[in-house]
């Protein structure tokens, strides 16, 4: 068995296996070459495109996973909800819930959806060997895009609603989490090996604000998917509560906001830790000082998997990356 | 003495004092009669309307402490730097580190320097008797506004200095260090009370690069002025490592990304806090409930001053937020 498969399992290893979020993104020659000849959404509606798109960096960086190409709105057109990618500004949901109410955002019919990357999955399967990650957005997180024109990505809209409209905010949040998890097994189904759920803006809540309205749903999904697949819960801005979490998934996986140190030390032994390094630095040498100090606080753990804290840059350099997986992979265990 | 003046020394006060980050802003109507009628830039060089802009909130609110009407970048003019306030941008460096390289970041000369803010100072002393604080950004921060056109938000051309050209880094970071030594000098022969550091944006480094890169600067700072007068050290995003930063701050304006009762065990005793409660909530009675809960864990410290985790936005409702600085004050210590 592979490293990443092993160490997301919790089973010995001898190599830390790295991958990166947004490694199949903007700095890939590659993945540019598609840009230039199609739209994002075009890149998502073909599963050769995704199979593609998806690979490469196992072959071009050497990470040890990879995670399937999508958007984490990708599943909201199964809720009646139509989502346009607009340049520099990304996915806006037209009939978002300002415009049209929550009556816009139906329940997820699973027997009446499907989608390319549902299918490019299964392919992706079949032809390659490697670890292949699944993912979905957040319950707050897809609220967050649903909710007005564009992102609310500071989560003033989310919050007021949160608190003024209660209902409301537990009705659309009840329907997101059967989603996710319905989305989720759709793609067990098809063939990940682990899956991850990107709750990218949490990290605006203060700590009691995620434990009252947010964490109910995310602890539903985690629940719901345990033992039928290894689950990773990443968020941003939320290390120093992470701790108090106390959520079912496998593994949390952290921005570089903290100490690795402080942060292995807060978490349960039988946790699995993720990321850790900041994505702006992973260009320069220091990045490999930084790394070094990550591997060597987190990799005594039985669940460490390498990552960048957020999705990589679009500046990011290939050579640099490679060479810091590299040097990850030359870390004796 | 007033509770504010107090509470930041560390003495027995019966009253929990507060003041809001951007306590006179565009929330404010009073405010927006000004902004109506002139620019910010007019409004920051009268020092008539910063006197009034600036005691607004004590009358209008019931703040305990007034905070004098500036902006983060108005000492950079004393640097030789040319600031422009674009609407819906900000200020805007015109010769910027990108533009002009670092020999256009001039060596802060006090002598020569004078300002309607400093002015306003004495003003303010002179007819009104509430604690006044001043302030300055953090090196770090002020350079993510010099280094290229608009603010530099995330760090990443900051990050990229500090770590590819150091000794620039470091030329720029002892000037801007300089200055605001000296700048806070002047604010104290003028009259405040207190004196804070904005260091906003320190948030998106790592522990680790906050430790090599930005901690010896503000050490600097605060070292210097420790003694003439009582310092707050501001920073967000930081709260998982604040208490391992160790500066001779008295106190640490956090924001409202870490429990209060976990962040007050962390910190010495000794040590105030000032800060915590989500600026976006204040309009609702929920607010009411979290200040309460940060209330509770941080009276019984000897120096805790309630406050927002960062600024006022502009959609608070003043109403809403008397209310809360009533409730404040109402509990009993």
């Amino acid at each position: 068995m592979d490293p990443f498969r092993k160490a997301i399992k919790g089973y010995d290893h001898d190599r830390i296996p790295v991958w990166f979020m947004r490694q199949a993104g903007r700095y890939l020659p590659s993945y540019m070459k598609y840009r230039q000849r199609m739209g994002i959404e075009e890149m998502m509606s073909s599963p050769d495109v995704i199979v593609d798109v998806t690979h490469d960096p196992v072959d071009r960086i050497g990470v040890d996973a990879a995670i399937i190409f999508a958007d984490i709105t990708t599943p909201l057109s199964g809720m009646g909800l139509r989502v346009r990618f607009l340049d520099s500004v990304g996915p806006v949901v037209e009939n978002n819930i300002e415009k049209s109410g929550i009556s816009a955002v139906e329940e997820f019919d699973p027997s009446s959806f499907s989608h390319p990357v549902l299918k490019a999955i299964s392919k992706y399967r079949e032809r390659y060997a490697d670890p292949l990650i699944g993912f979905a957005g957040g319950p707050v997180t897809l609220l967050s895009y649903i909710i007005s024109d564009g992102v609310d990505r500071d989560l003033f809209r989310v919050k007021r609603m949160m608190i003024t409209e209660e209902k409301a905010y537990q009705a659309v949040m009840t329907r997101l989490t059967d989603m996710i998890i319905e989305f989720a097994r759709m793609q067990i189904s098809a063939g990940v090996d682990a899956f991850q759920i990107f709750d990218s803006w949490a990290g605006y809540l203060s700590p009691g604000e995620y434990e009252h309205f947010v964490k109910p749903y995310v602890y539903d999904i985690l629940q719901e998917l345990s033992g039928s697949i290894p689950t990773i819960y990443f968020s941003t801005m939320t290390s120093s509560y992470v701790a108090d979490m106390d959520l079912p998934a496998d593994f949390y996986s952290i921005d570089w906001r903290i100490d690795m140190k402080r942060f292995s030390a807060e978490i349960p032994d039988e946790k699995g830790i993720q990321g850790n390094l900041d994505p702006a630095i992973v260009n320069y040498d220091y990045a490999l000082h930084e790394a070094s100090k990550i591997v060597e606080a987190a990799s005594g753990r039985d669940r460490y998997i390498f990552n960048t804290g957020h999705g990589l840059l679009p500046s990011t350099d290939p050579e640099k990356l490679k060479r810091l997986v590299e040097y990850v992979h030359s870390v004796n265990l």
